[in-house]
């Protein structure tokens, strides 16, 4: 089978930004086509991964603007929507257009404008990936759910208030070096629990922001990426593992674990022949800081229960065991719904090369994770990547 | 290289419907399902064509849903979005899953319920698949680009207003055969010029419906079609070429040819090792009647200024020595837009199997075509099938 490599990476900046969404794509594309000296490559495809552009800039058709605004026309162009999984099946498509054959070099962008409706009619649009019948026409959000579920495995497994604080306290630690996060300030324990009740038990320290940004990478066969020269500098793309779970979360048999992480990362695992313990740096989907804590656990890197621990131990810090979310995560770097698997995988693809912002490199990961949820809950992307 | 396999197929009546959109896409996927023998097979992902299920029917996280409501569970599940050629960019994804490895069965579901807004905000939905900037702020719609186009092409070619009206009769005289189509009585010629104006020259017949429905195809590998029991009756995929042009029209070098057939369709023959004179039975996007004529230019089927001249022949009638939309193409059978794609390759593997409705069958077809547009004529997806 096939080789694939990842030659390339761009990212603008995450936050409220004045660019459109066409803009934001085009600058963080343009980045990775530089990147992958690939200013003179023929793209065979573009794969553009965005949560809902229509509803949230007015702007449709985006996978072919975008590929003509970058002068790519005629490579093909298509949108790839899982929720905000949209990134990570976007380049889902892109490793198996090369993996197949059916393409050399394929452009994957992850693109998402948030800011530009006002927040009601925002919060109405990211309801849509919750179940209407189960939960929206209830009142249910996707935050209420993250508090529901919460709940639960502070009940099971002893969590406070003050543990849970420590993730959201570590995401912003580390979106403080990172020149592209949204949030770029570290913030105190205290006033996590001390900010605004946004579903209880989870305030506003506990949820990621709705952002605009864009995040790109260049995915390669091995003869591309020996034509473009990138054969050093390229990351190998080991494992894509996607799967599915029960739309609402009451048709699910637990609350503190989500099966499609289970399934996706076995998947994963499975196909990259490696076992959670091989993994040097993750990025895990933390749009709610419990999130974070089940992520670990679901993805294996930790008995359930006991990812608190290794956050205690500092374990997932830099220079820790297993360093989780070093740019941030979904709360500090930001959550430009599309653009966040993207980002991710750029993210861990510059930690493999060693070029990781100043602060922030983990020493020689040779394995990189990344998990990326779409829905609440139910349609996980894991991707595992290697020198 | 994988071969991959198309091993069974399905779809729903096309028309103004009472069914969701959720309803419409399980019924065609079952059938699609039970006509592979896979009612208790493992589906690897789902693949969920629709332009716009966000805006036309307010549900979102299409692809989680409908797994969920199949039963299928943790399948891998994705929307793919390019426009109105949204189901046969789905149907590339999962071709390129199985082609890859990735994935041995995978369900494929093109699905639009349009008829549930008002005709205006329905407009709006289409008309952002054209440019914003360079033609929908200046009034511009997909009719009126088509009637730019055709005038142009009646200019350059002398095609008169009875020789267009030729397209639409043939595509109801299939159409009343197709037990599924959207409009199923013949018309006259007069009929089509004496129709309500839409865009000049483009009256009523000149131009597809909205509709609503869905079609489904099962994509396999050899192994999987084994397992399943269905080699003897399934299709094999020999190409997908897909293409882009520059967004707004007037930004294209020729009005009476799309670059993005072209571009398409050599990438599909070049897959295939097939020449244009190769294919038995076509379904080409008629979205307008003028595009038929010009869609079999672009594939290669006949020189430029010509089609019309087949046409007239009856030779892209059932019988004739290339059928052109054998089931009443968008323009009889409906044009629920992400549906189109899945249902243009359901067409012609039944046209393939020798099962086509009566009256609607090829004599033993060996090679077929489909051709699905996105966007005014810049996001083109063609496929090529065998025996």
């Amino acid at each position: 089978m096939e080789q694939v490599y990842v030659t390339g990476v761009g990212m603008t900046k995450f936050g409220t930004l004045d660019e459109t969404i066409t803009e934001l794509a085009k600058s963080a594309a343009l980045e990775a086509i530089r990147d992958s000296n690939a200013l003179d490559a023929k793209f065979d495809y573009v794969l553009v991964g965005s949560q809902n552009p229509d509803e949230f800039t007015g702007v449709g058709h985006l996978s072919t603007l975008i590929t003509d605004h970058l002068g790519l026309v005629p490579a093909g162009a298509t949108r790839v929507e899982t929720g905000p999984s949209a990134g990570s099946s976007a380049f889902e498509e892109a490793v198996a257009l090369v993996k197949s054959g059916l393409a050399q070099l394929v452009l994957v962008i992850g693109v998402e404008k948030m800011s530009g409706i006002d927040r009601g009619a925002a919060s109405k649009i990211l309801a849509k990936m919750i179940s209407i019948d189960s939960e929206a026409k209830l009142g249910g959000t996707p935050a209420a759910l993250a508090a529901l579920v919460a709940r639960r495995y502070m009940h099971d497994y002893g969590l406070s208030r003050d543990d849970l604080s420590l993730i959201p306290v570590k995401a912003h630690k580390n979106g403080a070096k990172n020149p592209l996060a949204h949030f770029r300030e570290e913030i105190a324990l205290e006033k996590v629990s001390a900010s605004k009740m946004v579903a209880d038990p989870l305030t506003l320290y506990d949820c990621s922001p709705t952002s605009d940004g864009a995040a790109s990478v260049i995915v390669a066969s091995s003869k591309a990426a020996k034509t473009l020269g990138r054969t050093d500098d390229s990351v190998k793309v080991l494992a894509v593992g996607h799967a599915t779970d029960y739309h609402a979360v009451q048709h699910r048999p637990c609350l503190t674990s989500l099966n499609a992480t289970v399934s996706a990362a076995g998947k994963a695992f499975k196909m990259a022949r490696l076992r959670p313990e091989d993994i040097d740096v993750c990025e895990l989907h933390d749009a709610f800081s419990i999130l974070e804590l089940i992520d670990m656990e679901d993805v294996g890197l930790v008995k359930p229960g006991h990812a608190i621990d290794l956050v205690k131990q500092g374990e997932t810090a830099i220079g820790g065991r297993i360093p989780v979310n070093t740019t941030g995560g979904l709360k500090a770097r930001g959550h430009p719904t599309g653009a966040t698997g993207v980002a991710q995988i750029r993210d861990v693809a510059l930690q493999i090369r060693g070029k990781a912002p100043a602060g922030l490199q983990v020493k020689s990961p040779e394995f990189a994770l990344t998990h990326n949820i779409g829905g609440f809950g139910n349609n996980m992307v894991v991707c595992i990547f290697g020198r």
